[in-house]
């Protein structure tokens, strides 16, 4: 595999990119899918993204004065009704559970039985059954603002689905916080907002636009939704973190009431923000090459990957122990305030199919040592951030300490590579026609489009005219240019410009 | 409250413990009941002790080479069907999934529409679904051992449920191994069984035997089945968490097979291990008093809270500035390899307020300070693992420098206090008569029996003839005396002795 020139994934990113992202995947070893209908099995390199991405924004919600929580799997129907755009967003895709336990049937199989008086709905988010929680858990103005968090599972009944991008069951974490004034609940929700840009940044290396959705794309019972939008490689946009002010509809509807300072009972303010595993397809489409997974450092579940390259049994010794001593220094260094994660490949397979192994899983650094490098005192180190081809044999001690240093490297490299393909693939157009020939034309990379940075007058006619070509605006950042214009497509007045991109 | 020797929680243990046991857990702020039938909302302060459960616990997985993964949280009826004993055991207590959305009814609420051609199960533990997994990931004897954990939510339908104890909806772990041999699997089943006992007496504090469950209380389509029980305040065993050998049973039914290195094919040894949200229940009965929770310090989400104690406005300053400068010093410090987790309560409620909020939530440390130990350079310290008049006025720099040891001490003296608690309420008995009046006579703290170390030939009728005074057989212990005697039943002989208790 991989040699002369071909590539370890198969098709690549230009001969068909939705089948190289799953073969990516499948080589990477991420997930699968399960015999359940649209539920994804994450097996152990996917999982420890996931960890490490929880990790990392679990201390940035800390940090910002937020505790974690735990709230039911199942919503009863009643408390669902209570919002009706919520209902009305999420009805159509609600796993429903009827029974409580199992019968025999005449056949010798099992029907359900024992029939509940009042249905309850597999969470699809939790805005209405953590508002059941927080009306008794707010009386007065002392216990505002409450900041909440929850790490769960949730499940929305997709018809197509997606390892990563789009599950029936997937992960996430879900903020809910209420606060004494709209102001404050605006801050917060714009406050998560920059949170998720900034880790989305620079812990993933995965450039984002941060910015406001349009009206007809918010969450619903939003008053505004907020989100940050990737660039895949494909030129296709990804949704990867959403936050919602949801002003007081869900305060009304959960009866969620405080007693101010002045003794007067007030609603509550409430906001809502989420991201979920859909990170982790990020993360694979934006970096990924066509020898499959390349994972930043700050993620990586091991960052450096040292292969014993030993072709005669008799050298084994002499190669292993110098891999051990370089182990033990390995335990002194540190990238991020942590442990460099650092593994062994003690397997029996062929060098070769060693090395291929671990590209394809996207491990940041590979060091080689046969037993020429041992007499050599010398360590042979590759990037996968570079080419395959591109090796450096170095001095064993100046190689070790240099290894932050290079994670450090190779982290803002991914990052700069990703932001040069999406600042290439965006584009100021004036013109309906300059806007229309930008999704047809196609790059030296193959790909059409990209991002088109618009003028749009606010109008909704405006915005879904262009939906029959899968061309929606994926939000209107919130860093702009000031700089005013005319609609596309109706010439109406604007005062910044919007991204209208395929997508996700 | 808890003014003039009044305690902080009533009823106390003594006046009612299953009353008392429900004080403790909304006067620490744990957890409440939803309104979701059996399902439990953990609060931020009773979260923050599954987080710490997970982290050590995760640790301690790790270490011995477990990975995590996670799997489908809807399992379809067939698969639960594939192992006759297991379904029979669950069968009962399950919550099924019927439908997939919703639909407006003409009374304009909703109903469960789009039925499903499978109904699918909500996980009530996991074999069946990753075992359809493992069937795919084990082909030869090199993918073995497969050693897998999963942290998840899953769902019983329990009829009469209690907060942490018993709960519709729990969160768990649960591992799930493949063997290449029936011995490797045992080993590992006792390994994880050690590491379940280790955890619980070294983290939680929580004095446990390790034992064989009788073929009677084996998990549903195990081989055998292993427990840790801890004995609570009432004398009661809780079983705290379970090693499952699980043989060939579901290797069988999930057809997860191997080659072998002599290219034969066979069927692998399988394992499940687990322990859950429950441990929080141990931990609050086998250490709070009648003031309320008391935490180890290796669990509490703070060890250390500050109070400042500021009788007028124009002292606050002084003792603020002060109060700072101790929180800086206290960041060079480590327990347990980690910082010590420090709180300044700086609310507006009054001093006696203060203390007693944090006394019922079970912080090991509190330190006082006023203005008075500013002057002096000194600060008043408060042990929760003693009486709460046992004050200590230290000089300053002495105290903030002894405080990881205090912190190690606590953690040893609430293990030996529960351990001789466990001891005391711990008997042989050798007689059928004095088995019973064991379990009638009341202790000096108000409990009738405890654990009665008895003999027992081996057969299931001399084990369920005391069902109805609900004793049975906690389980075998695997460190014994290897002192032989005869049933106190039958008068058969045994090699052993086994627990005897009513249990949670």
């Amino acid at each position: 595999m991989a040699k002369n020139n071909k590539n370890a994934i198969s098709p690549t990113r230009q001969e068909d990119y939705n089948e190289w992202y799953q073969q990516v995947i499948m080589a990477a070893d991420l997930a699968e899918n399960s015999d359940v209908r649209g539920c994804m099995v994450i097996k152990p390199w996917g999982f420890a993204l996931w960890e490490n991405i929880q990790k990392d924004l679990d201390k940035r919600f800390k940090e910002t004065g937020h505790e974690n929580a735990y709230f039911p799997l199942l919503i009863p129907l009643k408390f669902f009704e209570k919002e009706a755009e919520h209902v009305d967003g999420f009805a159509k895709e609600c796993a429903v559970v009827t029974h409580h336990r199992l019968e025999e049937n005449s056949e010798g199989g099992l029907d359900p039985a024992g029939k509940l008086e009042e249905p309850l709905v597999v969470r699809p988010t939790s805005e209405t059954i953590i508002g059941a929680s927080f009306a008794k858990w707010v009386n007065s103005y002392r216990d505002l603002p409450l900041l909440i968090n929850q790490w769960a599972n949730v499940l929305r009944w997709e018809m197509r689905t997606r390892l990563f991008l789009r599950s029936a069951e997937f992960l996430w974490q879900e903020g809910h916080t209420c606060h004494a004034t709209s102001e404050e609940a605006v801050d917060e929700t714009l406050q998560m907002l920059q949170i998720y840009k900034d880790f989305s940044q620079e812990f993933l290396a995965v450039p984002v636009i941060h910015g406001e959705k349009t009206a007809s794309e918010r969450f619903p019972g939003a008053v505004k939704t907020y989100s940050i939008e990737a660039m895949m490689q494909d030129g296709k946009a990804l949704q990867a973190g959403t936050s919602h002010f949801l002003g007081q509809n869900f305060a009304k509807s959960s009866n969620i009431k405080y007693m101010t300072e002045e003794n007067k009972e007030e609603y509550v303010w409430t906001t809502s923000w989420g991201v979920s595993t859909r990170l982790i397809g990020a993360l694979i489409m934006t970096h990924s090459d066509d020898d499959g997974l390349r994972l930043p450092p700050a993620i990586a579940p091991q960052q450096i990957i040292i292969i014993p390259v030993i072709p005669k049994d008799d050298v084994k010794e002499k190669v292993m122990n110098y891999i051990n001593d370089i182990v033990e220094k390995l335990k002194t260094l540190r990238y991020r305030e942590e442990r460099l994660r650092v593994k062994v490949d003690r397997t029996d397979k062929r060098g070769g199919e060693k090395t291929w192994y671990w590209v394809k899983k996207g491990v940041p650094v590979r060091l080689e040592i046969g037993p020429r490098d041992v007499d050599d005192n010398k360590i042979c180190l590759t990037r996968r951030d570079k080419a395959p081809k591109d090796k450096q044999f170095l001095n064993r001690d100046d190689c070790l300490a240099s290894l932050p240093d290079i994670l450090t490297e190779i982290q803002s490299n991914l990052f700069a590579q990703a932001k040069k393909y999406s600042t290439e693939h965006s584009k100021k157009v004036n013109t309906e026609e300059e806007f229309l020939n930008f999704f047809k034309h196609t790059s030296e990379q193959g790909i059409q489009g990209g991002f088109a940075l618009t003028h749009w007058c606010g109008k909704e006619e405006c915005e879904t005219y262009y939906k029959d070509q899968q061309l929606t605006i994926r939000n209107i950042p919130l860093q702009h240019d000031n700089e005013s214009g005319q609609c596309i497509r109706c010439g109406g007045e604007s005062k910044q410009r919007v991204v209208f991109a395929r997508s996700y």
